[in-house]
């Protein structure tokens, strides 16, 4: 029994500390899968070692294929005590495409096709929050190297996300507007490149060496508010991003994550992206302070990945 | 001016978002040295290459030194905007000397004059913040092999203390006593080995795969009011522990961090080290919600250690 309980998954937070973890020693089983495109899951060919697909796209004329299918080895599941699902986005047949190389329509469909699932997940009456995430290459705690996203949506949202949502809250109580909405208007990031839905900036206060921010321009809270301009919009930047990271910093792992409000939530958070490229090792400070050391300024960061950006166009 | 006021260290935090970070370009320069001794700063004869030794002290019995000196690319310093100190104690003449091997002796001599240093570093009335912690292996941010460990000092508190110092003297308001010592009484954490000072326990709530946690047995908040008894008897048990680790995780990357109180505040922390081997880079959904995955239950920890340590004796 006591091992058994072990194999669940189990959330467990401790807000006098400030910890917070999810504890799933099935996970401890998945592969790790670099170039051996022939052991490779997320591979042609492979459909049946997939536990079950939810969503499927095709883009014919890249022949290229979308695929939403369950995470074989959860970190939540539909059970009690951790109440979720958690899925992987296989955005590419290619065992080692890049999305930095997807075409504007592959972005498109990628961005469309994980905001249905969005939808279907926001539908559970028990799901409180979705979080969505690529961790690319294993310095970024990628286990595939195949491209590939995870979507996590559970029953609780994180300690972290809670005192957000509070002291969000009390700012616009007290100043009748939301938070990032005041700082893009204030102009306190450092602008890297802009289109009509988007600005992508160094953020004024970065955690993460040359990490950059899709703020969204109007306020939306929830990724399913996204319509498809912006959809089209983010793919545009985050395309030219990370093809301006990959000559800044080649071959750099990298994680982007959609940092939104579940629905039903109050409108306090702003939606926006992060794309943080993963330099060194977080080291014994930040595991013991919360406090990040950044060896380089957001001007400075702005300031390289502009140019590079600009070279492009 | 722009350029210069970027190579000084600076501290950013938003509450709101909860994040919180230092900028200092010239950490940037730091060197990398892994294997080669040669050009390592930390070996015998490199005292020239030294900023400035703030404490030395000798084991002749061992042909052992340790050496607290002033970190060559710190980041804070004695300047206006993120004041403070930042040192690296050089607690082994040998290159390739491991923590796991030092003496008893050493062990107590080497807590002894990090103390020593703490007590130093207090007087100074600007600072209100000291964290010693240690980076073993690249995987666990050390940019040197030469063993080592770091003391940095400041003039804030971090973003995350200061909200856990809120909600621990709560805690004690409402409940008459201190949160950790209740913990200690109520048995929630899972017992690894214990003496008359401390318990080694895999916490309750374990972020970190592996991960332990030395808690003082009676209640202190700082690292400077811990005794001899006490420091002994911390040494005893991070060399046990890091033996077991070593067979249990061979070569793993590892941080120590002690968690503290500085002087002169509210007593409502309490004294503990965390011990956490570094198995696996933070992935993106980490980074997003700042809830970690572990995929190993402080049970299941707690049992392959304590065996361990139990066969050793």
């Amino acid at each position: 029994m006591g091992k058994e309980r072990n194999k669940m998954p189990m959330l467990q937070e401790d807000s006098y500390l400030k910890r917070n973890s999810k504890i799933t020693e099935n996970r401890a089983k998945r592969p790790f899968i670099m170039g051996e495109k022939e052991k490779c899951p997320f591979c042609k060919g492979k459909e049946r070692q997939l536990e079950e697909i939810y969503l499927e796209v095709h883009l014919p004329e890249e022949r290229e294929r979308i695929r939403i299918v369950k995470n074989k080895y959860p970190f939540c599941e539909p059970i009690k005590g951790n109440y979720g699902f958690h899925d992987v986005v296989i955005d590419t047949l290619s065992h080692k495409k890049e999305p930095k190389d997807f075409s504007s329509a592959h972005w498109v469909l990628l961005l469309e096709v994980m905001q249905k699932r969005w939808y279907q997940l926001q539908k559970d009456a028990q799901v409180k929050f979705t979080q969505i995430f690529k961790n690319n290459g294993s310095g970024a705690g990628a286990s595939i190297i195949h491209s590939h996203w995870q979507i996590a949506a559970f029953d609780t949202l994180p300690l972290k996300q809670k005192e957000q949502n509070i002291a969000l809250m009390h700012y616009y109580e007290e100043e009748k507007q939301c938070y990032i909405c005041e700082q893009l208007h204030d102009k306190v990031h450092e602008l890297i490149i802009e289109n009509s839905e988007w600005q992508a900036v160094a953020p004024a206060v970065s955690q993460y060496t040359h990490e950059t921010w899709l703020i969204l321009k109007t306020h939306k809270s929830q990724y399913g508010q996204l319509n498809l301009k912006e959809l089209q919009g983010a793919g545009e930047l985050l395309k030219k991003l990370l093809n301006a990271y990959n000559e800044l910093l080649p071959k750099v792992p990298y994680n982007i994550c959609f940092m939104s409000n579940a629905m039903n939530e109050e409108p306090y958070l702003h939606f926006y992206i992060q794309l943080i490229p993963r330099l060194v090792p977080m080291g014994g400070f930040e595991v013991a302070t919360g406090c990040y050391i950044n060896t380089v300024h957001p001007k400075t960061h702005a300031t390289a990945l502009r140019q590079l950006v600009e070279t492009r166009r």
